[in-house]
């Protein structure tokens, strides 16, 4: 599947992505039925920022950037790149100068399954990164991967064009066609919590408000 | 074990609970012979947070917040809950209602051998968290777990009603009997601490001050 | 090899040193052919700490920080601590009182491929340190280790003398004999990033700038 | 995605399965093109089982088996479970009695990224696993997952009716309708493998024989 | 808590401890309400071994085994050594030498959360070890630790005394006062799995045999 | 430091390699002052395997095996391979016929710290290896590494021509010129164990063989 380069791939709506976005991974998550979460080891490199984006897919081999320059060329305004390494790797793939390019085209941040570096620099220039590692370990240019190929990064399956929602608490991603469904539902969730979010913060407890306390009593447990 | 709320536990007296605090992990640790912290691995989601508190301790199943709930009724004020799953696990078991509904009866944050989400939510409203992961990845209320049984937490045995002291440095357990003795020493540590701070910062050696030469001289090691 | 104590180490020239530090990391790895990173779990206790500094490197027993004390007696202006236990090791051998005695002495910082402690204090100190880990367990003064021998840190190779390049990016070894010269190289790249960095920032591609579009070809990703 | 469950699916044909297996991970890996090996952390239980076989596959929650038994109903002569948990997980959701219903029904063995118990009957009985821990941990049955949906297992994307060949090496997954071309290629790169054998059992070197030494001279290692 | 030696322990009746063993880690783990667990990283250096035994337990600074020579003097015919570092550790605290000892003395085995050595002897003696990590480097004699107190050891609490099973899937803790009870219920467990055994090699489903049919009827998955 | 080729080593003479064979990894660690052993998670793909060997090193790029070509033309009889790679990996650099190849020209074997594949067919050859990972991921020939410089393996410093020992208790370095001295110390550990190991089979406890009651006494652990 290496040496493939697909240029024309379908995104979501940019309204249905800012949707995303102001929903959060986790409300996200728990509006498409708990999937779509990349591992807990995919950190930011800086706390406070938060987005949605549409995928530009990377698969890359351990220790070769080469495709990160190819998939630049492929971006366009509101996406994010994707990399995932064909097998385990935490080198410095991505640094200021590509996140300087990748910016200048648009490109709003970027996921990856592997170690990043100039971290400074990044975070002065606002260009998000969510990593398995912070590493200068420099990488090579010699062997081929793809873009736009679906890939699984940090343990989800990304295809090109799907919908990346990362913030604070990790990185979300949902497939594109089901890109606005999942936002309805999403803002559906932070409509009604809103509601319980008064009721606890005035003293009620879940156990009430959700109606826990007859299942509960049903199992029994034994109050000493 | 499991399906067991204790609804009475005794905790130790508020004073002695800021006494505690005020000294921090790292030394309350020393001063009761090195025991008591949890593992490394438990670390704050913000950070500037310090306190100590009783703790509410919480066993759950993989997976399950149910007894998340249930614990919260359980909770005085200048309480922390303490969950450890009965396996390893590392689920966002607790985000920001909970945490708004903790808030509200008075729970200091939280130690979590798992994960916790909504982290920008958490450090806005200063509640804060100790765990071992930041992860989106939602949780059933299926199965009951217990309330305020011994637990072992990231390697250290709570009992409910211990003292917990938390800082940047992570966790530590002070049992509940042991309390006050610990928080005298630990004072006599600060107290101690005061006078050789201000000899080292003068240049003085550690050397010199702990009269470490003629020990080493006996180990005899080669200057060369 | 345990038990020796070198007391008179070659440095770098102080000029080249912060030559070095003004290039960051990243480059001067790079400037080196890709060598002397330590591991990327190597992390900074707090953001924003950028330096350059001489070794004097401690091999250490595990759970023991007597050598420490001896190190610091080694101290000259400019230098850095570097501690390698003799086998995986997380306890917290150095806090605040360490980081007081060793400031005064001229010491820039701390890498330590074990465990930290007081990172509160320590960040407000402004003393930096590069850490496995962040934790309070506490240690004994009863076994030699050495001071001022070559030690295997984190994964690389660090001799006495040798110069520590660290910053958000983690930290990097350059041996004395070849820091001026890496300095040299390294500022080459930073003068050659300059330009490469406007052209991107105005759009141009990597493929483009560095020329790789021909040898791409000659590997034929399909475009489709 | 959860609850669902697929009774009819497709498998590949038997003989090229066998063909498959014949030829071991390494081989098919090699012949597809370097994918769709499970991670690392993939270990069988006992040394010595080398097999291929159609993919049922499981997506359960943390802690819960419940899935295991409606995926068994579904088992076909040939087949091989696949689990997949929703979360990681390291709970032993598969023992003896499990994998002797399984085995009635023609199941020749488990592929889990999660834990296995009663492996010393496991081994005795003959039935494979490959396994991220082998854990007694008890699992309850609560919770809805699904069979036969496409689910990442150890961060390969499996699809049901998939073909798994699993031996010392570890795991590695063949698309259903790509098993046929594998096994053709992979059959063709053990026939090419003899003949070298041979030379460099007789002490040809790979140098030779791969032609590597006019490229090698061209990148210029120095020989000194 | 440094510095105890507890010399007479109470420990469980052999026979009880004999019917333990015959059942093995994972029914007297499910016996006991799924707890009693040690973390599944420990493993045993050799396959087969399975035995139950009273706990004399360690524990022991890291790097640090002169604790284990005071232990030996404490065994009894039919114990096990159980050591607990306090902090992490993977150093070889035992080796040949010190299971002859142990084995002079009575003692049937040993289980430590840290390194142990010479597993080639120790495998010819038939001396089963369960442990974190096989590991030749050599430890000190320098430090107290405590031999019979409580420890938290892989993550679970054992107190001098309580029962240890150990056998291929891992080691699990039966506290001493409730060992009787629980030889009990897990010998109920195993012959009732006996006759489920049958039915289920006959071709039963466990559908079937569980009634779980209408349960998961009411939960509603989609057969599709 | 890439792209060098060092073509004649010194080797230790070949009867002391075999006396540090005899007395195994244990031994010669202790023999040398406990130093030279490589991390713990560099395990042998099959039990059993003992010997000593001079090291031919290989410092390679991630996931490209190029290296390991150039390196078995400058094998002698009696050598071993010690790959490391420049970045953390764990593809299966080497296979049978690489195995083939090295065993053709009288080398013994592999140290790696990444993968290996085959694992089933090298043991049938009986190659041993000891490695970080068995893992089937095949890997590029693209970037030239260096042969006979000196690395740094799974944290150990190994010189090319110096001697490694492997059993299954791991791997150790001894340097080439302390070859003989190390290898005369650890016969004399071998002789004096005999001893002890009598008088410890007898009941005799090491406390009173070692001599260690009156050094315990001073410290003064509290019998109970």
């Amino acid at each position: 599947m290496s040496g493939v380069v697909v240029r024309n791939i379908e995104r979501a709506d940019a309204s249905v992505i800012e949707r995303l976005a102001a929903c959060g991974v986790a409300t996200v998550h728990e509006a498409q039925g708990r999937k779509g979460l990349l591992a807990s080891y995919m950190r930011p490199i800086y706390r406070g920022a938060r987005l949605a984006a549409s995928a530009v897919t990377i698969s890359a081999p351990p220790g070769d950037n080469w495709m990160l320059h190819v998939a630049i060329e492929q971006l366009k305004e509101g996406d994010i790149l994707v990399l995932a390494p064909t097998s385990p790797c935490e080198d410095g793939y991505f640094g200021d100068l590509l996140a300087t390019s990748a910016q200048a085209r648009g490109c709003k941040g970027l996921i990856i399954d592997a170690g990043v570096r100039d971290v400074s620099d990044l975070t002065e220039m606002k260009f998000p990164v969510w990593s398995k590692a912070v590493f200068a370990q420099g990488t090579v240019k010699e062997t081929l991967g793809s873009v736009n190929i679906p890939v699984v990064c940090a343990g989800a399956l990304v295809n090109p064009g799907d919908v990346i929602v990362a913030d604070d608490d990790g990185v979300c991603v949902v497939a594109r066609h089901e890109a606005e469904a999942i936002a309805q539902k999403a803002e559906a969730r932070v409509a009604a919590e809103e509601e319980k979010r008064k009721r606890l913060a005035a003293g009620e407890l879940g156990l009430g408000i959700y109606k826990m306390r007859e299942r509960l009593a049903e199992k029994g447990p034994k109050y000493v």
